[in-house]
């Protein structure tokens, strides 16, 4: 049996990709692991180290060519195919997840939305009209939704956390400033802004 | 002197930090490299080795003092005092910033937001009154705030980000889906929901 291959690489193949989908922006067709690694403050050996455990995707002294690169990190990451994802809460970051241009293209849509408050339950939300969260479980499960981000009040985001996790979702992107537990199986990630402006603090005088 | 400690370890640091917080919460008071590790899916001896950049933390065999090594953390992070940001933005994401709670007791304090509107200029959100943008620059050096959140729409992001480089900000983190490009010696993270959704489906079925 294969040596599953550590999250922490897996977390890097979309930072990856996102300076390859800028490179290609900017009208670029060739990287190397060099000018990647100083783009995004990574060592050559790391970037060629951890594409190494996915197989074989440039060539010695002529580097990657970036849209093959690229596909094959969309490959990587089941991305060429589009995700539909459910979002739980219609407040100001849910509005402004709905409003989002960045989901397109890079594999997620967002396909329903859920709130708790009458006043925003019916709605519209740009093409989308707020759903009652007390039919959640049954419209993801209907929809087969795997996918889904939180944008509720931290007091009640374990809460939709377990039903979220009921209703068969196995990836949660928590906006909510407060940790969640996740049954094994599903996977959590956190929307932090304090986690990138503490980076960014350290180098300030 | 001293070589410069990878760009890539800083980032870990918060990620640590943020850990121990919630141990903390827990009303835990010591761990180890590797339950860090378990948690976090990175491995003990990468923690050890990043910490030990720093100094010495814990002792071998007894593990690390959770308060200790946060409040250490904070220190190399320069997050013991509470840095001012200016937000740019006052739409959906910048309220949704604003009303946020994550920013307090992380070292962070929004201080002032402007917008380019005249629907939203003067108007109140939670405890602020929205600037004009075209105070932005004067405002910014007057109060010496050195980070800004840009939560502007994708279009003007490049043009507010050279304004703010001109007012003195060192430390820029972008919510519009773009790229954005500043000069040496000014800081850019991006809050990127696709990449933490990427490194999830990876898993899925």
């Amino acid at each position: 049996m294969k040596k599953p291959i550590p999250d922490i690489v897996i977390g890097r193949l979309p930072v990856y990709l996102r300076a390859l989908q800028h490179m290609m922006d900017a009208g670029r067709s060739v990287t190397s692991s060099q000018e990647l690694g100083e783009r995004l403050g990574i060592s050559a050996a790391q970037i060629r180290k951890d594409l190494s455990q996915f197989g074989e995707f440039g060539k010695q002294g002529t580097g990657y060519t970036i849209e093959f690169l690229a596909q094959q990190i969309q490959a990587i990451l089941k991305i060429e195919k589009v995700w539909e994802i459910a979002l739980i809460g219609a407040g100001d970051m849910g509005n402004a997840l709905a409003a989002y241009q960045g989901f397109n293209q890079r594999g997620f849509h967002i396909s329903k939305i859920f709130d708790s408050d009458p006043n925003k339950i019916g709605k519209q939300i740009g093409d989308y009209k707020v759903l009652n969260i007390e039919s959640m479980e049954s419209e993801i499960k209907k929809a087969n939704i795997k996918i889904a981000m939180l944008a509720v009040p931290a007091s009640v985001a374990q809460e939709v956390t377990d039903k979220l996790v009921d209703a068969g979702i196995k990836a949660i992107l928590n906006y909510a400033p407060v940790s969640i537990n996740v049954p094994e199986g599903v996977r959590k990630q956190y929307i932090d802004p304090a986690v990138h402006l503490q980076r960014m603090s350290y180098y300030l005088k």
